[in-house]
């Protein structure tokens, strides 16, 4: 399937509710950044903040707090303990806290593979999870279709095509049939997974395949990936209490994603699409006359 | 009574004296934020920027004061002691200043109930005092009714509705019938009570109630009610002078603060409210054309 | 007399000369800020950054440098050791570099009366100086007139009414006559006098007085006379070795300020024009078509 | 040879392949600043992000960590070794990377002399260089033209007028016939060299020379060059792969730099052109329609 403007908008969380508090509104944790690659926790984060959902939380390691505060004041910086390396050794929670206050987790983007341990711990839980750059590294060290296969709640994979290698050493090489790797991937482990590509495709475990058709190779810069992770967590935590196939959410984020780096290739250039100029033109995508037309 | 733009600019600091000075326009000491909840301080404190107020001391654990200051380089940032967890331990200001120096006092976002101290000395001073958030919690532990009681100078209480439950657990359920509810806790307390929600509801002690007939859930994000705490401290510091009524005042923030999130889902639909953009967008209300007008 | 666009534009660096480099186009030293007061550095160094001169140095409290240098990385920003309570307790140049270095000199915000020695030895020194602030306050304790009667190079005083009356106490009382207290200040200090307020006052040695007509009340708030000085060091480094006389550049910053103040009011209302977005809103006084068209 | 529009956009990386991902959008590796001056390496890496490049690795002082994070979040910072004086004392890469991981190097704003070590490395690596500033400083200590008569791989060196003189002390001066003098300096060197300055002037080893001939005053600030030093860098990463001569890389820097002044001043003033407005000016060259019309 393609996606399209009217399939997107048809499954964004608009309109809200006229009645509604912030709670109601999808509570995501994101689980980012180390000392060694801060800036993606960032990046994922104004990613999340486009998304429109109501709460977010952030747990990064203690050292990267300030950091992140200054960028984000909305957000509830969760500072955990670290290794030694500077990873996040395991997850903190505020008292009174724990992963059930959640409707969707988002993992990966600077996390390096010394976070194992936390990773470990949200692929064990109950909550909508979304794998990510070393969560997914991580992953592939656990084994993934075994480690996966056990969980029940829904699991999102947005691998690039390296790591789909790693995770699925097994399978057709995706550089070969896109869309046949995707939707065998999908079909092993039970989870969605969003190939990323020239053309992302992302397949469900029932077989079903979404192509973004369109995209530009302005979004070929470091940082890209981790503002789709923060979009796509937003989402899936606003869709929560909602009838939405998790697929038609993850199709809607690599829309938006990638929209939002035609848009500002359009007014900067192809060279002009850095990851946080990219953060800043998500909101600009729903503000085209076109685009809100269907809203 | 319903708020309208008439009845609120009417009450707006506009235009000024052509002869004043920034002592005279309002000095604001705002008392936020903490180790945990940091980026709350921020947020309040742009908010009581927007408001136009002539002088803002902030008051911040002595670990936030180098965020502060970064964000909010024309305040005064007051660092203070803190407690074990990170807490406001006791207010430190500057030589010989006191309380007598502000014109009125906002309390709350992000303090955490470790901030008792501080809460109590406020409520105990003759000055005017908003308390929101954390500082609703540690009254509420105090006896609500009993201790504002015996407060003379101004008190507005700006809780939402779990925050009221707390607050007035014998009183009618704010569920039910919110006028009814607000009215009784405004009448009880001697204080403004402002009860958010989707029609915001606005008591005097006197059993005026004023209610918003606007707004969107596009606020329905966290760190929406910061921000509307400090644009109301930093009105009712510029008002201390002045013969307007405390609610009208609160009306006015409500007011201006809905539209702020009106106009901003507008141009970024309701998902591009995030609580930054949503400081971004107060003065934008005030330069509309049809508000201007009337100015 | 009163300051006009064009007085004032004739006394602009404007047009540059086609050939020259930065270390031509003025180099200011800025003398700023303590752990109190640490705000007023960002906003003074934000109006000398808007006055376009060629090289700007920062000297503040050591543990400023991180703050100010994420705000003007474009400045050399020089970390001084501190004194107990956290002001400057001496300049600390880079090797090789002296105050002749420089051009002209800006003194005071932020410093707190605990920064004498640096005072005292920019006084001392042989270099155009702008005296702001708490500089005035130490320059009262040291004797004004005594004091500056010694000074062979430029001095500016920019108080305002209470820190006028501390300078100089046997004076007319500003607040009956500001042109008659303003011409005797300059006069017996030898200094330009620039006396704030809803009609500034600057008066030369010589006994000519300048008045800026058009304020507005929108300026005042707390920083605003931050970035004023920064401004107008900025210009005076740049007129260094030109013939143009300091009181004409002083009403030229003076005008220039408010001007600015002005169009933030029109475009944001009276609540609009706080200290920082003031900064933002220097340059575009220039841009202006009106004001253009006379560059 | 004049740099004009046409020449100038036939070597920039435009448009980019459809199929393409970061890493064969050029891997710039910047090295840059010192405690002592911090803010060159935010506007180098502001610059280098304004040139499309697809990963940026800063390696800065360990202590300058936060502060690049904060304002470059898309790049990978890597925080090096300090010597006692807070100069980078070596480079220190992740686990698993050297070098040859990266497609050129850019190297000098804010070193301070203290950083021997780290440019001798690179000197002596087989990677695209660019020196400037103190990097020009210490290679004139090492003795420019044996050292880079060793050098393999493509040099760019960006003095201005004095550096040229410390580098070369034996050539025609460059203020007596700025053509000749970098003519010379290339061709001894076997590198491409720019001399900064009003008309700045480009030669390749091969005797090629180019005039940039138009510019503006407005780029006599502190940090401009950083500015250059980046966005050159930036473009020789991305064209690692490509036919394109080095010093027509070098030229198009030279004419995106100054068209981003000049485009500023027309906006601005003169005046207004610091070196952070600067940065934000590149990319709206690119987006002028008569420029894009060529695209």
């Amino acid at each position: 399937k393609r996606i399209t403007p009217a399939t997107v908008l048809s499954t964004l969380p608009l309109p809200r509710p006229q009645v509604t508090h912030k709670y109601k509104e999808g509570h995501l944790l994101m689980i980012c950044g180390s000392r060694r690659y801060a800036g993606g926790a960032i990046l994922t984060a104004l990613g999340a903040r486009a998304s429109g959902v109501g709460m977010l939380s952030i747990a990064v390691p203690e050292s990267l707090k300030p950091i992140l505060v200054s960028h984000l004041p909305e957000a509830l910086i969760v500072g955990c303990p670290e290794t030694q390396t500077g990873a996040i050794a395991q997850l903190q929670l505020p008292e009174k806290t724990d992963l059930s206050s959640f409707h969707a987790i988002a993992c990966g983007p600077g996390l390096t593979k010394d976070a194992t341990a936390i990773v470990q711990e949200v692929i064990a839980s109950d909550r909508p999870l979304i794998l990510d750059a070393d969560a997914l590294n991580i992953l592939a060290q656990m084994g993934t279709i075994a480690t996966l296969q056990k969980r029940q709640a829904t699991t999102v994979l947005t691998p690039h095509t390296g790591e789909f290698q790693r995770l699925f050493p097994d399978m057709p090489d995706p550089k070969h049939d896109r869309v046949l790797a995707v939707r065998e991937a999908a079909a092993q482990t039970r989870a969605v997974v969003l190939l990323k590509g020239a053309r992302t495709a992302i397949a469900s475990p029932q077989g079903l395949v979404w192509i973004n058709p369109e995209s530009t190779p302005a979004l070929a810069r470091g940082g890209s990936g981790d503002v789709l992770t923060g979009l796509l967590g937003g989402l899936l935590a606003q869709a929560a209490t909602k009838q939405i196939a998790v697929e038609d959410i993850v199709a809607t984020a690599a829309w938006w994603h990638s929209q939002a780096g035609i848009l500002a290739a359009q007014e900067r250039t192809e060279l002009g699409v850095d990851a946080f100029t990219l953060t800043q033109y998500l909101m600009k995508v729903l503000s085209k006359p076109k685009v809100k037309s269907l809203l």
